[in-house]
């Protein structure tokens, strides 16, 4: 590989009321970097780019793009070379086309999903040591995507041949055959996870948090504000990846996830960890099975081309219900 | 009246496997007091006084007593005149009869509940400080008992106007009846609780944590050890009494709730907190519902004379599933 | 005794700066129930009651009084001929001249300390579940006085034989005679707290929060607005009281405690807790000695009758640093 | 550069008596790995690899080595290449002359400091979920060391031009210049921090924490112990950093750093945060100043060639009392 792929960057979701959003995304303690009638940008309380979460005002909730960080201009070329040599068809956006973002690269990736690079983006003050901002969940910073898509193995093989993540954890399902896996350039857990379902589609946004009481105070403020039923699953511990998690629905159905317990994979003999689905501890670690709708619900993607939604294929493994995923 | 409750004391509980039970409650953080081949006294951290937990081997699991603490040995004179008065068949048993307790006590209530009153227990070292014998829960004292009975409103008259309980909140059903409530001698949310349904049984025990954490860890330590499946409910926050909660089983399916978050119920111009079935707030302030194993199954109450099983008693008020009962 | 006091009340401080003191006390998460250009009414998340905190606008810092509050109307007329036979002078504010309450009883106790009782206050909203306000310390109820007095043994003597209070724990000094002590009507550690010193003086306010990490969070919080210097004390915690505490001077040098950690005080074989002068553990718990302004600093109080600042005499005991005191 | 460091991998320290700093050690909740009479082989809950402090018993306190972990053997190779062209002298330690460990390479870095290179380590059963060991602080891994230099620029230099270290916050004292430098291969705060001093010292090794309740934990459950007196400084919250942390002096007075709080810094456009000794906001963001030990006292360092311990100098910039240094 001739370029670098730093870590999650942003994602870029529609939305079909702004106010509304902002409204809930603002009890989870995002900031608000910027907006306008069409656009809020977001950002975590420790990031100094400008946001993280783009909602854009459209007639119908979608997910326009998931966004990775590249070091260099460079890298860039190198991906688009690399990705037309593949045969994908790539878009540029030059700078000055998107706020506060250099020009990016876009590409329908080898699941289909809306795959998204930049290296420049605007830097604004970092907030990290203003406490008296702090707000519900207290958002410090991306994490992570989890998509579901129709042969996980596929992904998995680009994404760590071809792009050169690393494997942290997965699970073997039938056949030994991979069944979802959590991949990572940054040494946390994942930048991204795949599991086996109907896709391609987005089945949430993974933000990270400071310790695990601001996942309690965000359940209650969620709750004195109304929000009880937008928490779908959680807190509970997931076996897989050890995360005390919170899977939150904002307005549109978007699935967020609020995490925090990651641990540190920078090593080279750091094995990635199997879990199987018979061994009882793939399952949730404590506490209760998901829901169904957080099994089969999840974000619609866009064509990087035409702007269109992207059709979606079955799986290629046998569909259980994934208590054991994250 | 001419007596003093002064709150809940202990509970006395048939198991039938006592190294099972220990390794159980040795997780959530209990000490173990004192113990023989039939009997394994327990205390909280914070408890001066040598047990609130009592577990008794047999050969099957049942509540042989719930036992209030009162001011004085006069006060057991006088409560044994107010139960005959009323009708009741009293049982003492006298000091020496039962080890680390003065003379107690016992009458099948107006609910049928074995209730047991005693004003004298040995006392022992208080573990406060000792923080290095905290362990899971780092459970720090008794609570309260949760009750289902068949006739909720006939026992909250029996306790707030014949006993002295005063009620912090209670639960409003069909043409505005009781149908259930908390009750308070010591200025907390209740030192019992009572709810519509099938009895006299003991629907749960309550313990008090030292914080929101302790709960987390306890999970978390209950998970490691193979006692996920014990894990009944939560954690959540009630709406009703603020709890922040964790329902657990024990291997005999005595039902133990950990919990933190109280407010002081010390004055008289605090009004009871009615919450109408048809009051969303009513229900689990956040997270999910309660599994229907936590509305329908409680531990069965002995006869204080015989020790025979009591029979149970289908509700007077119709029976709905209780999610926003504690 | 014919007279049931309840708990502490509230605390009546002249300050020099309404907006200056607003700032500092919506920091820490008081709840302003009202205010006008001379007085601000604070309130705890958990309290039904109007105040328990008024800050008066005045030319000098100074304590007003210090309040209980009583079950009921006639215990405010046991009280007074109670102080009346003793040789006191007693002060009657009439209902209506003081917003939100009813009629207070006033007294120059046996300390000097401008004392004040009362059984009635307006009841507003309690906002115990309203997390969407939560901010800061999240203060949820005043908890108890600490007071500097002269003669730590007169006080002891008085409250715990003629006002029914109870004592906790306290610390033995020379000739093993009462250095300081902790005194309580509600079943907690305090109401009240004596210790030697130059007195009468109001050594601090104490309030109670729901849990250690609100206390980490308002030390976070107060940072970033500046506060800092404000913070004199903590966070650490106490031997004596078990309590997790944080010291604070507000704008005007008042000293407020916020702490958590309290255990349950109900019983009578309760027996009060020794801490010798030269026990190791009757120091800090762990972390680090009072600085010197917390062992000789401390609001001055008034006259109950003249308004006037009351004069202090030096302590009955050797005065030592207490590092050991709370 | 040819080599890739990944980060802080072990602490290799002399003490005298290992029964005693056995007892301390385990009550901060390491991992014990492997002993015998002269060793205590040291991990953290999350580390797959057989330890990160390694205690050898000696005569007198000392630091042999501050050891980073590289990705390849080619990497000890190319480091080696490196050292030996720029005129240092180093050693290499063949495989199987230290346990657990694949051959190492030593050399007296730039500020004297015995740093230690390695690839290979045994890997050991990771603990993560084994919640039930968790005891104490729950330590989880090793993080960083913070040395005392007479010239930080000179290492500060070395360490980012020739070794491929980034800064992530740096305080500048007389004339701008460089007195204290944090330094991260990893993508954290640091791997490595220098301060100006008496030098060459190691400070303290940091481990890294869970959340903010395991230090607080900590504190108890030392406490508890009678190590109180070994709570040097702290809990607080750095500015610099960020980072909520607790000194500890171990019994032969080696000081330990526990600590949570970090942030990301794997962006290239994360620019070095600048801290002004005139900066108020510098010092500790709230709380205590650090007392003077933390500020004179460190482990003195030895010889890798010849095992004698290895002199210092005074400081190149002037000295002051660094409140402000983590």
């Amino acid at each position: 590989m001739n370029f670098d792929i730093i870590r999650t960057g942003r994602a870029i979701l529609h939305v079909t009321d702004l106010d509304r959003s902002r409204h809930f995304y603002e009890a989870l303690g995002f900031i608000e970097t910027e907006s306008d009638d069409e656009n809020i940008f977001y950002r975590g309380l420790e990031e100094h780019n400008h946001h993280s979460l783009w909602l854009k005002k459209k007639e119908k909730p979608a997910v326009e793009a998931i966004s990775y960080k590249v070091t260099s201009e460079n890298d860039l070329d190198e991906l688009a070379d690399f990705y037309t040599n593949k045969g994908y068809d790539v878009k540029w956006m030059k700078k000055g086309t998107q706020p506060a973002v250099g020009r990016t690269l876009r590409v329908q990736d080898v699941s289909g999903l809306p795959t998204e690079y930049y290296a420049e983006m605007k830097t604004v003050e970092r907030l990290l040591q203003r406490y008296d901002l702090y707000k519900g969940a207290k958002v410090q910073r991306i994490d992570h995507f989890n998509c579901m898509v129709a042969d996980v193995e596929k992904a998995y093989d680009f994404y760590t041949k071809e792009l050169g993540f690393a494997c942290s954890e997965y699970t073997a399902g039938e056949e030994d055959r991979i069944w979802a896996a959590w991949l990572h350039r940054k040494p946390s857990v994942h930048d991204v996870a795949y599991m086996n379902g109907k896709g391609p589609r987005l089945h949430h946004v993974g933000f990270w948090l400071k310790d695990p009481m601001s996942l309690i105070d965000c359940c209650d403020v969620l709750a004195s504000m109304g929000y009880a039923p937008n928490i779908e699953r959680g807190p509970g511990r997931h076996g897989l990846s050890n995360a005390f998690f919170l899977y939150l629905r904002d307005p549109d159905g978007h699935r967020v996830e609020l995490y925090n317990g990651d641990y540190l994979t920078s090593d080279p003999d750091f094995k990635p960890i199997k879990w199987d689905l018979d061994d009882p501890m793939r399952q949730t670690f404590w506490g209760h099975e998901a829901p169904d709708s957080w099994f089969d619900e999840a974000s619609v993607v866009l064509d990087v081309h035409t702007g269109e939604e992207i059709g979606q294929n079955e799986p290629t493994l046998k569909k259980r219900k994934p208590t054991f995923v994250i």
